[in-house]
């Protein structure tokens, strides 16, 4: 099952951390350690082995592959002896990247991507791929008519400029090429009602939003304890400090505005009130790929006696995130192939704000993933058993 | 269903608080934060109501309840309009406060507990007792054969002076009254063979160890968080400050590696494996009746990049531990007239280390007190339905 | 030397718990801790007893003083059993605080300030009234001409509505009525050429900005280690959650913005660079009376290793403010009755932004203060020798 | 002014990063940080520069430096391009290393020791040589008579194996060796009255105890800030987590012991009574050479309103502690050259434990540094003005 993963924003450091990753699982020179498909509550046939992943993407960057990652080596993100052992491999992915597309509408650029998603598709002859945004947060998108109506979205596409912001342009090209689409970002991507329904007449699946990577991660285990225990949360403060790339975008109010929403969506969602307080974003360039979080809880137990606890993160996003984007590939190349159609939502346990999110609460999630996956390869043997 | 919660250790802060929160919860003049079984998923007509609770108890101190419930307040544990607002219901509890009581022979002393138990639950015509230990830590006992053997263990009972420690003598003549039994800490209690075949002989259940309050439950949902995510646990550090009286006896040694082994215990069920690093108590004795533990967890992630997450736990284990303390009398109470019998091992969620447990997760001892709640409520409700 | 402690902003926290605190002390139910004027370094003749203080004050609020300072308790602020045990004493400081004065012009409120200052000296017979400001803080004060001259400003009081913010016209009726005057908020006060030359006109001293009780005060010690070891700040991120009256008034961003530029200005001066990072606040109002700031400082050592501290402070602003304040009117009077006139640089210890700073370094601050005090009470010793 | 710089555990962490960089500051490769010396308030004439410096030792271990700084470099304690830049530096000072000597009795092994050093001054011509003890932490040593009497122990080490332990036979030979000698950990080294007699008679300074890298130099400002607000610590308590040689070692509880103590000392001398509270010290080998410190402290402040603090260290021992090695080598070489003679109680600004120490302030021991330095830097002055 030979298993394309285009990236978007393929020169990033998440994007690079994960296909040097990939290429180290593959070459046995690295653990699956943080790869949560590899666990043995999900591992199973449906899922494409590392071997068969093959790596592809866009970006508006042009630094080469290999120097990224000699950056993110020297950064400590990455072992610098990986990317020492894989300069063929990394030069074989770096023929495979392409310049986001121009056009004069954004009609041109839809058929621009496609052509390299389908071109990349026959070059190496892959059963499927998928597309996983990757690329930095964009600013919160205008509503526009055409977004409920896929007609109405084809119409805009050929006459009207900005239509859709680029994750969703990215979405849109996948689903006309047939691709399943993945969004690990808090941008809008496939969130439409026009591009569900493209999904839908195609017949593709897709994921988001927002991988869950830091501080969001742990409150989802903590609100949640909060809960069982019957703790009333007065306050929930943090403040969240990142340098890197990611960083200096979200220094921009308007990105920062998405991102904080929805990190803060989980405590309201999981406790059943918004406690008070905020979560802020800073950027601080010295940190550069590594994030530290501070958050403050206040809450009273029984007889309203006051307590408090905090907590500070300190990790490294790019190393966080690059297993899941892995993850994500393959759970949902094994979803397409078993016919799947629409939002998974059974993938909730890798998002920030999951589609159609029925629970914040990590481990239901994890109950959900599991028994998603569960399904996954038993239909697998099911029906290779029945091919045999 | 009139319900007895007979306290070991009456005259201490948990079960002080847990006597005045109980009175509080009766009166109306206060709510039910803290106290699981007023969640909307365990709630349900198998429990008895706080109205329907009376309380009595042992001590060796004699302090006047009423005495030690102002101290709370001072202290900040308690709100002091409570202590004020019930003086004549506090005046009834101490009515029903025993003296520890002595005797040549362990036996004598079993004798005479009996008796205490059987005359509260003839002079209040209660439905049932639970006993509930909430004294003191104990040091770890001394193994002897007659553990292993009920019959051996009424015999050494007549002339062995040390044969079981306090906490099993209170479980012994807890099961030979016919009271269902609780250990709220780490001691040995109803945890020696003879005494589970005493619990069988009497068709009565039983529950514990060590109520899980403070920094263990913090660690039974961030070490799944850790294991859902496939990333690498290396050390976890731990340091507990704690004043108070519990906090005195831990600086015992002895007393102290009980519980710092309980503690650890979920760390190593739940990764697999043990991470580096320690668990330790210090007694600081202007900490009052406040802990503040503080976590480090080293681990790695993707490619083995190393990330770190530190916690402070600033919580009253009085407060966090006397609604639990309720819950207890109360799920244990309803599993009694359910015909339960031997460990009830869905009460994992309450202890730090659960009887029989099959798992450490919260999330997932969480489950299983649901579903356990749910068919208590059930089998509760056909019966009253046929009765009626 | 009967010194009255005029308080602008009467009813506030600070005011209440310095007022408390300090009838406390003459009454002796209290000890002199967090009052810095009371360790032996400081003591001596030139200051004024605790007994020889009277206060009065202004405020637009008009919630009885006796009830402000039963909420404070509530709240753990202060001990109650102070309030309880200060009833005619209370009653009596409730009988010298005055509305803020209206009036249609600035002169007429000026005049109006002048008069209860003036009245409030001849009836207590005090040898001299130390005004200190103890409101909240003001939005940055607009510009205007006659700031920078003293006899365009006295013409400008006459007819332009807006010419002076509160503060300063409070520090002006101060000086025209001959009491020195402290500013203990981050507000303009007697920061202007224009009040200045009233000083010296006057012959009167004054002091400020901005008490130093928090964060900021383990910053002017924090910082100072890290310059006197050669280590390089490369950041450094605060987050300040308060919730409390000056805690919503600071969710204004216009107060915020002097509060945070005052908090920044230490490192800068300390360290001879600017690191990266940047100070919050936020209004948490669970919080109280009580405030949590977090900081977060990375620095390299040696060959540019890096390296990472961080703190949690949690404090009662309250309670580390209200000593200073009596400290500050002690001082303030000391000085006024050795002839001291202008801003008095050697009370840097106190300030976040104090006035003519030449160091932000704590130990250096502490280094003059102890030589100041030295001073003034030589001087006064000298001075009742001759006369004796 | 050729300085030589015997370092007694050579191969150790601490050393191998003092060696590389005084060889890095030497070729122009590293810039000063963490150096003291370096500042403006201390940098002049007095002291060797860094060109001066040469460097040898006697170490236990055999591992080539070489590669124990590639070691280093792997483990983020120095920058590896250092290492690859300067094999013919390291393998210079590799020349000039030396097994610790054995014989048949502790006079033999002095004489060894002091041939190695005079070996060493002639061979490279040098001014001087001070012997830096940077070995691993001794357990106290046992008391014996002639540790107070010069001739007694002349005649002791003739025939009594055990007299010394290592660290004071060291500083036997250096001073034997007319060497002045420092003291970096907090063994006994010259802190004997029978080895400041022989400074005495030798005409040698000597400095210690235990180098400030950590949680006491945060102890060293952050006490005397509560000091000089007569805030009242209640408790203060501390965990340190460190691997690394260093680490393994001082799990050993009884060189723990002479560590704890000597960490906890600065809060007593400081405030003037010992608050409640411990400090641990923990080995958790997954933190390699890196520490991490936690430390919480509670306090009162007016009217007994009670506040807190904690902060977590999180440095690196080595890099710490290397430019301050120099810097000890720097300052004893000068005062040496001055004619100095006994304990260098001026250097306590680097010091645990320090020699004599009037005060544990950072402050006040910085005031006493720069001043010290001066003296040093205008007597050497008007020696070079009336010597030209």
């Amino acid at each position: 099952m030979r298993t394309g993963v285009w990236l978007v924003g393929a020169r990033g450091s998440v994007a690079t951390t994960s296909i040097v990753g990939g290429l180290a699982l593959r070459a046995h020179l690295a653990g699956p350690t943080g790869c949560v498909t590899e666990l043995p509550e999900l591992r199973g046939p449906a899922l494409p082995a590392f071997a068969d992943l093959v790596f592809g993407g866009h970006d508006v960057a042009t630094t080469p592959l290999a120097k990224r990652a000699e950056t993110l080596a020297a950064a400590g993100v990455l072992p610098g002896r990986l990317v020492a052992a894989l300069p063929d491999e990394l030069a074989a992915v770096e023929e495979e990247l392409r310049c986001a597309p121009g056009g004069d509408t954004p009609a041109d650029r839809v058929a621009a991507v496609v052509r390299d998603l389908t071109d990349f598709r026959d070059r190496h002859r892959l059963d499927r791929v998928v597309v996983v945004n990757v690329s930095s947060t964009e600013p919160a998108a205008h509503p526009h008519p055409a977004h409920a109506d896929l007609a109405a979205l084809r119409d805009a596409l050929a006459d009207t400029p900005d239509v859709l912001p680029a994750s969703s342009l990215y979405a849109y090209a996948a689903l006309q090429a047939g691709c399943p689409y993945v969004d690990f970002t808090p941008s809008t991507g496939a969130r439409l009602p026009a591009l569900h329904a493209l999904a839908v007449e195609r017949g593709l699946p897709y994921a988001g939003h927002d991988g869950k990577t830091g501080e969001t991660l742990v409150k989802s285990v903590l609100a949640p304890m909060f809960a069982m225990r019957h703790l009333r949360v007065r306050s929930w403060s943090g403040l969240n400090l990142l340098g890197g790339g990611d960083g200096a975008n979200l220094a921009d109010p308007a990105a920062n505005a998405a991102k904080v929403e929805s990190k803060q969506r989980v405590l309201g969602e999981t406790l059943g009130y918004v406690p008070q307080g905020e979560t802020r974003i800073d950027y601080v360039e010295d940190l550069g790929d590594f994030k530290t979080a501070w958050d403050l809880v206040t809450f009273t137990g029984f007889l309203d006696t006051r307590m408090r606890m905090e907590f500070t993160w300190h990790g490294c996003d790019s190393a966080l995130a690059a297993p899941l984007v892995l993850d994500l590939a393959r759970l949902t190349a094994a979803a397409h192939a078993a016919g799947r159609v629409g939002p998974l939502t059974e993938l909730a346990f890798f998002f920030k704000d999951p589609l159609g999110a029925p629970t914040h609460s990590l481990a239901e999630q994890w109950a959900r993933l599991t028994e998603f996956t569960r399904d996954l390869h038993a239909g697998k043997e099911n029906a290779d058993g029945h091919a045999g």
